[in-house]
């Protein structure tokens, strides 16, 4: 049974524009726009000046518009969209990942109470149907893992960093000439919008409703040519990673940080602004989703996506959220890093189980350690512009009970650094040297 | 609201096996089986004898089983057991695609008839959820095509006969002796198999029910180590692809041929058994799945998210199917093949619109070259042994009005093989000659 939806528009910029021009060319899609609602009333457009209005009530107060897409910059203003088209009876499709990474509680209890269905694919990975399969397909206790590249514009930066050599002011500066970073990069470049991508992946992965703020997050701007470097050396490439792990004991880890992937990573080839999804399952192995993650009309055809499954009254059941047996969110496990930096001091050293490699040359010094992923989170060494923390390709340690092995390899660790340079190492602290 | 399901299970080989051992560990699921109909009494199994019967009423005559999962050999006898079970009013969950692909008109009709949901997800890429992907997410007019690797036999012997130098009949022992090939392969080598799942892909993603046997086929027997070597010094790898292409018109080109495939496509990196599929839309670009499409836990996983989904009275809509403006299949249209062989009267010339390479040496001789998608259908030549046809990069060629280059490509072709050969040509024939 087929619904016509008949759709009033916030916002008008590049992916409001987008649809609109679909939607003119996709007459099957039985859903057309009656309203759009601007802020910039002055603005010229490039269609019909009587669909624009910049009054919320001509949209929300009409009664024949029976879908709301919501498709604005300012978060709080979009959480009021939504809230009140969903309290008018009104289904919603919105792309906004920062309002809804940042008021699942809300939007989850508004969803029950209005029983009306708000979609969101758009907000993660665009193009990519990652919500829908996790929500759908993805709906057991067969997932083991979600580790993805979900953000376009770093990606792209670390791209141009690695194949170019380029430093990262250069490459921020390269994508935004070439339109894959905002003027202001703030959100991508920390970490920000990747983590809130992240939470609404926990939410559909695993049920866990999290705040964005909450999960430890790091972005590229601390990243340094020198790591760029090694990771060439060892055939490795850098890639930020959003990942919710589950663990042994049926806990959740979650993060987005900076990680080194192998070339047997299907991560490894995902190039400039592309975006991908890594679901490791328990029986099927790993599954691998890629796509474009941003831009105009990859993000208008998620919409779209959701715009279509509308008509035949799709709505996610949030059944993993629902289960009374969902996993929890852990901060108790470990996660092997590479650390680089200009001097030792920089870096707590006993924050660290281990340390597994250390290296010092006359440009910078580095050391690859296992950590509590908790000693991690609330390092203020973390957070120095001049150290770089980078996951190692096998980042999560649940069980650090063969840490009796640690003074052997650092012996290894030692004995090799000493047999692999001949010159002298500057500042190497007094623990490291003893070993 | 969840459904108890209880499962009466048809087959008890590696993945029904596997099916059994995952519920064991699922009891989340709420998914048990209670009868296992095997065919041989007689073989000793691993688990208790009380669930096994070899009568087939036992299970369908039971009221409280309401799901049948079907995972026999034989497609007559599936079909049969499928067809008695949702007469019966039972869920049918299948993994066999050569009674799905062969019996779809019968199959719909059955669906419409007894109001029962029939879910095959494993039948196609097994753990890569393609078709329910195409029937939910991809279901809208925006599907430029699907182009898939679904073999994971002859992907496997493909990869060892490029990365390896095999020839055709090694790879293919290999391929047997780890398990990645059936002891008689010719179902998968053939093509036969690729093709029964391209139907079913056509079915989701256009809506379209074609007869295997129709569809234009070509497995990788006839494939010579030459057109390895052609592929090696090119930068292409040879994949054997299912595809189904909307050209500009609307209709739909369907065919499963040997392609060479460039670096950039996302196939050319899928080695050995695994599969992908490459959707490409008209707004989000091209979107790449990949993941195991054979083998027991992948297979088990595929069936599994489809008892999943039925605790939730998901179905197939088929909205494609039922919609009436659907799109046509299509043979007017043109491919860009390649053709080694022998001699040249071994290909029929004149098949061609135009040739746009040709090239002899010592061990063999080919061309490259545009064909009516009609006359390469009902070439005799396109099954000989020692002919070798495999698709070019872009393969589809809609429109032909730009055939006045024929002649300037040829004498371009022509001058560039005087310049590049110093060898005389053994049986060119008369019309090249006179380029």
């Amino acid at each position: 049974m087929e619904k016509k939806l008949v759709i009033g528009l916030f916002g008008f910029g590049t992916v409001g524009e987008g649809i609109y021009h679909i939607l003119q060319q996709t007459p099957s899609l039985q859903a057309g726009i009656k309203k759009i609602c601007i802020r910039n009333a002055a603005k010229s457009r490039s269609i019909d000046a009587a669909l624009f209005t910049t009054d919320y009530e001509v949209l929300l107060g009409d009664p024949e518009i029976n879908l709301i897409v919501e498709l604005i910059d300012d978060a709080a203003e979009a959480l009021k969209i939504v809230t009140a088209a969903m309290q008018r009876g009104k289904a919603v499709v919105s792309a906004n990942k920062k309002m809804i990474a940042e008021n699942l509680p809300q939007l989850l209890q508004l969803q029950q109470q209005s029983k009306m269905p708000f979609l969101y694919e758009a907000s993660v990975c665009a193009s990519i149907p990652v919500i829908r399969n996790l929500e759908e397909y993805y709906d057991n206790d067969f997932l083991k893992s979600v580790c993805g590249i979900v953000n376009g514009s770093t990606n792209f930066i670390l791209t141009k960093m690695e194949e170019e050599g380029l430093d990262y002011s250069k490459a921020l500066q390269l994508a935004q000439q070439q339109g894959f970073a905002e003027s202001n990069p703030a959100l991508d470049v920390r970490g920000i919008d990747a983590v809130n991508k992240l939470t609404i992946l926990l939410l559909h992965a695993y049920g866990i409703v999290a705040r964005p703020q909450q999960l430890l997050h790091l972005g590229i701007t601390q990243l340094h040519p020198y790591d760029a470097a090694r990771a060439g050396e060892k055939g490795l490439k850098i890639k930020l990673t959003a990942q919710a792990v589950k663990l042994t004991n049926g806990t959740v880890a979650a993060f987005v940080l900076p990680q080194y992937v192998r070339n047997e990573s299907q991560l490894y080839g995902v190039r400039n602004e592309f975006n991908a999804v890594v679901l490791q399952t328990t029986f099927a192995d790993k599954q691998f989703l890629y796509g474009k993650g941003a831009g105009r009309y990859p993000t208008a055809s998620a919409v779209l996506s959701d715009v279509s499954a509308l008509r035949y009254q799709y709505r996610y059941e949030y059944r993993k959220w629902n289960n009374e047996t969902k996993p929890t969110l852990t901060e108790d496990f470990y996660l092997r890093v590479y650390v680089s930096f200009n001097v030792w001091n920089e870096v707590e050293l006993k924050d660290f189980e281990w340390v597994e490699e250390f290296f010092s040359d006359d440009v910078r010094q580095y050391l690859v350690g296992v950590i509590p992923f908790t000693k991690l989170k609330a390092a203020t060494w973390l957070h120095k512009p001049s150290v770089s923390v980078i996951l190692c390709p096998d980042a999560v340690v649940e069980d650090i009970s063969a840490r009796q092995i640690r003074k052997k390899s650092l012996e290894l660790a030692g004995s090799h650094f000493m047999e692999k340079t001949n010159k002298t190492v500057h500042n190497l602290p007094q623990e490291l040297v003893h070993l």
